[in-house]
């Protein structure tokens, strides 16, 4: 399966047509669909008819029909949108969520609703690891992953608020962007927690992330100068990684500062991610209350609880921490992505907690597939900008792919 | 017409029936509602429905029937919702937003939906201010401000994210309550700029707020000890203040030290209003840039143009300020609501610099009508309390209430 640069090439030359690409990922879906599990559902019918409207068209938008998949808590005036949810089974949205109107402006065609976990926080889906289907594919953007992974889809649409487009990624193995916050409008994305609620995506090339970057926000990734210094930064949370995980990313720092270029260990205050973890349980149980509390699930419900608990003076002390927690003094920073490669098991997602801080942050991230736990998985090298700094983040991706690959 | 409390005691003792009660709205409306233009859209039949239906309960619901009015950027299944934009003419939500589904399992009555500016920014609907028809009611929350002063309904919902709420309760006269950041769910209500967006309400009597704020989140604010301390703060935007509005807030800072309480001058670093103008921008580019362009009005274009400019850097200097500043060591702040009463013309909606320092900050904030300009309207004195100290903020209310009528 191409990627969207590639797909867009080939379409634009009309080597391909948009109706032979759909085609191929319902092939695709088909086949291994059974096994993933990645939709919630797949509109076969109704992408292969947009297909054909922008065949048609003299002049074709940007995407020229390139596929993609949405996350189900993302709203599809003409798909139901269902939020991962028993409580909102059949829901039919009346609109658009904002992402999904610029994407079908730039010419994507929805290819149907990729499988979320419970209202985007803990309880799984369906959903396998592409790779090896005893493991979890991640969360809580867990379809949109498998989908891009298992080449079901060239791209699909995300939501991260802990580590929910960066851990996915690298436990499939695929490229997971999350932009700086409020860089794309969450109009008709279910809220979770407003202040750290942010739209990412995943692509299998790097080259795809400028493109879907645009269809997205309207705006071009101009060409950032190539990164000079990295930071490296193991995190409070260090502890938590498994030995293999940070040796591979010891080992990608030393690596990376024979390229020519300098890295540096950096430290961040103490506390963010506990910080992240107060915002976010007070938020989310102000966002949930309103659903029925007998249809959720345990843990969602303590997840609840625990975030009414949570004080005023925690909750001030944590926006404090956040707003007063500057950038280092370098291009990117290199962190763990997750704490190992997929874990076993389909019962839970594994732990967001490396994500915690640079979400809270608002920072971009991405989620590169270059390294490898012990049994051969992937495991994602993260790397991190100043908040607004997306394009010094894409300018480091590609410096460190090109020369850590 | 009564107040909400009032009118549950009533209510609930059956002296008064919920289908008489939206009688008497209904026909305050016909009789008022050619002048005052509060309502987007009155479901006059479905409300006296659901009235009957509570009134035939032999268990009701905590509010027991009274009628709200829905500012009309705030989703409701059953009603159009049309953000103030004629884009969106004749839109029907599938959903109730959170707020309002709160508010039926509370047992409130929808009367109808309230006139909203465009998009809840700058450009004026059609309400006047029932005070003086030849003024603004202010805005964006112009419709429900209006309708509660006017007596047609005994509360509605607006929203604030610069000066929203506030602005109108100080021009139309009535009592204005913004909570503290994060509260109230906003899921189903049109986002603006997510950081600062935030529900609210008008009620006329200050015995109203705990009622209406527990059918919101559930919570009861519970009384907290009396204020000791107040600050009094001119902010960096005193200049805008008109002199007669100088001087009875003055006054009013005067009246208040003699009744027992200290009053301190406090002052927050500068900045701040600077700061909420470069957020709001940002975030409403984002929010509004799917809308098509030629259907929006010049003013809100500019703004969005404006907010695509802001740089990151200024941006990330936003935040940082607003994360780091400290609310003063009161139980409560004293400031202007309005830079003077209503001003002449329905064109604009007056001035929101004054509450976009709260609004920052994730302040509760109170508007209350005890003061008044040299045309004899109404001038809100506001009361702001830290984040997250939303009883701190009603205790102070009352004590500024029955000290300074």
């Amino acid at each position: 399966m191409i990627g969207v640069a590639q797909a867009v090439a080939r379409l634009s030359r009309r080597e391909l047509s948009a109706e032979e690409l759909v085609g191929q990922c319902l092939a695709h879906i088909e086949e291994r669909e059974p096994v993933v599990q990645a939709w919630q559902l797949v509109d076969g019918e109704g992408a292969l008819r947009e297909a054909r409207r922008i065949d048609g068209l003299r002049e074709r938008p940007p995407l020229c029909g390139v596929p993609v998949g949405i996350k189900d808590l993302i709203d599809t005036f003409d798909l139901p949108t269902e939020y991962g949810s028993p409580i909102h089974r059949g829901h039919q949205p009346s609109r658009d969520a904002g992402c999904v109107r610029a994407l079908r402006e730039a010419g994507a065609v929805i290819l149907g609703k990729t499988v979320t976990t419970e209202f985007a926080v803990y309880t799984p889906g369906k959903t396998r690891n592409p790779r090896d289907t005893r493991r979890t594919p991640g969360g809580s953007s867990s379809g949109s992953a498998a989908a891009v992974a298992d080449g079901m889809v060239p791209f699909a649409l995300g939501t991260q608020t802990a580590g929910s487009v960066i851990r996915p990624a690298s436990y499939c193995g695929v490229i997971g962007w999350k932009g700086s916050f409020g860089v794309v409008s969450l109009a008709g994305v279910h809220p979770l927690a407003p202040s750290l609620d942010t739209l990412g995506f995943f692509v299998r090339e790097l080259e795809d992330v400028p493109l879907v970057f645009e269809a997205l926000t309207g705006r071009r990734l101009r060409p950032a100068a190539p990164p000079r210094r990295f930071g490296f930064c193991r995190t409070e949370l260090w502890d938590r990684v498994e030995p293999s995980a940070q040796r591979a990313l010891e080992e990608a720092a030393q690596r990376l500062a024979l390229t020519g270029v300098e890295v540096v260990d950096v430290e961040l205050p103490p506390g963010l991610a506990e910080a992240q973890i107060a915002i976010m349980g007070a938020e989310a149980a102000v966002s949930l209350r309103g659903e029925p509390r007998e249809q959720l699930s345990q843990r969602l419900r303590e997840m609840i609880d625990e975030g009414f608990a949570v004080s005023p003076e925690r909750l001030r002390a944590a926006h404090k921490l956040a707003g007063s927690t500057a950038f280092p003094l370098v291009d990117a920073i290199l962190a763990a992505a997750a704490p190992s490669e997929a874990p076993l098991g389909l019962t839970a997602t594994g732990d967001p907690a490396l994500s915690r801080i640079w979400t809270l942050l608002g920072a971009p991230c991405v989620s590169l597939p270059l390294l490898h736990g012990p049994s051969g998985l992937p495991l994602g090298l993260q790397l991190i900008a100043g908040r607004g700094e997306d394009e010094r983040l894409l300018a480091a991706a590609a410096y460190v792919e090109q020369n850590l690959h």
